[in-house]
């Protein structure tokens, strides 16, 4: 199939504008699209099936057969493809190597309900949590984890900023993820029928002696503040990781790898690659 | 006691202008110094006896009780006391909020024998990463998790980097690291009688189905390449961490964490604070 892509040169163009400034919320709530940096990653997004917007591509990496697969298989999709020099996708990017391709995805916004899922399975809420690295990382490791999905709980950091999805490494097309306040998910997780387990240093079991049973939601708090006392009081059990003694503090994201591992572990791993 | 500090007001003075290149490797390798940035750092750093080369305090904080306290320690440790202008720290940590005070320390360069300890305890080997920040949250995570030390094996970044610094959370001054090619390391563990579990692809056992027993050195290899064959022929055991089928990969720090807590998990979590 042929491939005609628009060439655009300047960076005063709007289109180039618009996808630089997909690095601030308000631009990416405006447009509802969000930025997904090189092959790989595009290629995920696709593959997903999640909604491509514009393929940009590098004039100088237009002839490699993995951009013109991509460029094909965007196209079909239904996407804009744009070719420019590659100063344009650096300005873009801010990055000295920005690869050969990006894209512009359309966000998608889910509620709890759209998370259910039958059979074995365990979901994960955060609340309050702000950093986007942080976020990203635990998009990858639930993608890893196996987990049924991801509810944001009140206001947290914006899954679709670039370092969120940079950090994701992908997990951005591939775990389920929704927003919800806390009452809504909470909600939602009584009529699924699910124990609220939360990791507190208030909690006085090791995840290791909690029973995730098949079911259950594990909740992480604030990285400054944790969960708050009323958030606490809303969970059925309190789970506190063992630290040495002196210890400062577990980074949020490790944290959340290892009440999930656990929890995965005493399913015994259902849906393990082998 | 009557603390007296320097004035300084210039960007040009030598020793902020050196302080400033402290974010560069051969900056630290010429003065063999690092930054530690925030009060709580420089308190950590000073509470466990590291050498402290000078302290900056911005001059808008010199009469908060804190930093009084802090500058008098800092001056009992022979520390040069400094104040800048607030303007000037932020120029030193490139940040917009530097906080009140920032501190250069001596770095320490260990071999592996000096990490040597008696009774039950687990080693972390990192083979040739890459990712200051990674290693900065590994050794948030190797405090946390009680580990006896950590081996970077060959080329590896900087622990002393500015990113890996902050990502510690001042576990930079708490965890025990020292640096050797692989043959000195290898011999070291042999030395010491600990079994060397290796984290790869290519392990068929988990780590719940691993014996670390009492003793033992975990390894880890590259973000992007992990073991090198001729590393994993060196380990006893090959360990591969489950994930679900078609998912991509974990982080580096996340992988650690699993590896890490299921040695201490299978220890009885010896040394956890209650």
């Amino acid at each position: 199939m042929a491939l005609i892509s628009e060439s655009i040169t300047s960076p005063a163009n709007p289109l180039i504008k618009t996808l630089r400034a997909l690095d601030r919320k308000k631009t990416r709530q405006e447009t509802n699209l969000f930025l997904a940096e090189g092959a790989r990653l595009v290629r995920q997004g696709l593959e997903k099936a999640w909604h491509i917007d514009t393929l940009i591509m590098a004039k100088t990496s237009l002839e490699r057969d993995h951009v013109r697969a991509l460029a094909d298989q965007a196209q079909s999709a239904g996407a804009r493809l744009v070719n420019v020099p590659d100063r344009l996708l650096s300005q873009i990017t801010r990055k000295d190597n920005p690869g050969a391709v990006l894209a512009s995805f359309r966000q998608q916004d889910k509620a709890p309900e759209h998370l259910s899922k039958s059979g074995p399975a365990i979901w994960l809420g955060l609340y309050k949590i702000r950093d986007p690295g942080n976020l990203g990382t635990i998009l990858r490791t639930a993608d890893c984890a196996g987990l049924a999905g991801i509810v944001l709980i009140e206001t947290c950091c914006d899954p679709y900023s670039v370092e969120a999805v940079r950090a994701s490494m992908g997990a951005i097309f591939d775990t389920d993820f929704a927003t919800a306040s806390f009452e809504a998910f909470n909600t939602w997780r009584h009529c699924e029928g699910l124990p609220l387990i939360g990791a507190s240093l208030a909690g006085t079991a090791r995840p290791d002696e909690i029973a995730f049973q098949d079911r259950a939601v594990i909740l992480m708090g604030n990285e400054q503040a944790g969960l708050p006392g009323e958030i606490e009081a809303a969970c059925d059990t309190l789970c506190r990781i063992p630290m040495r003694a002196g210890a400062d503090s577990l980074n949020l994201a490790q944290a959340t790898a290892l009440m999930s591992y656990e929890a995965w572990r005493q399913q015994g791993y259902p849906g393990a690659a082998r």
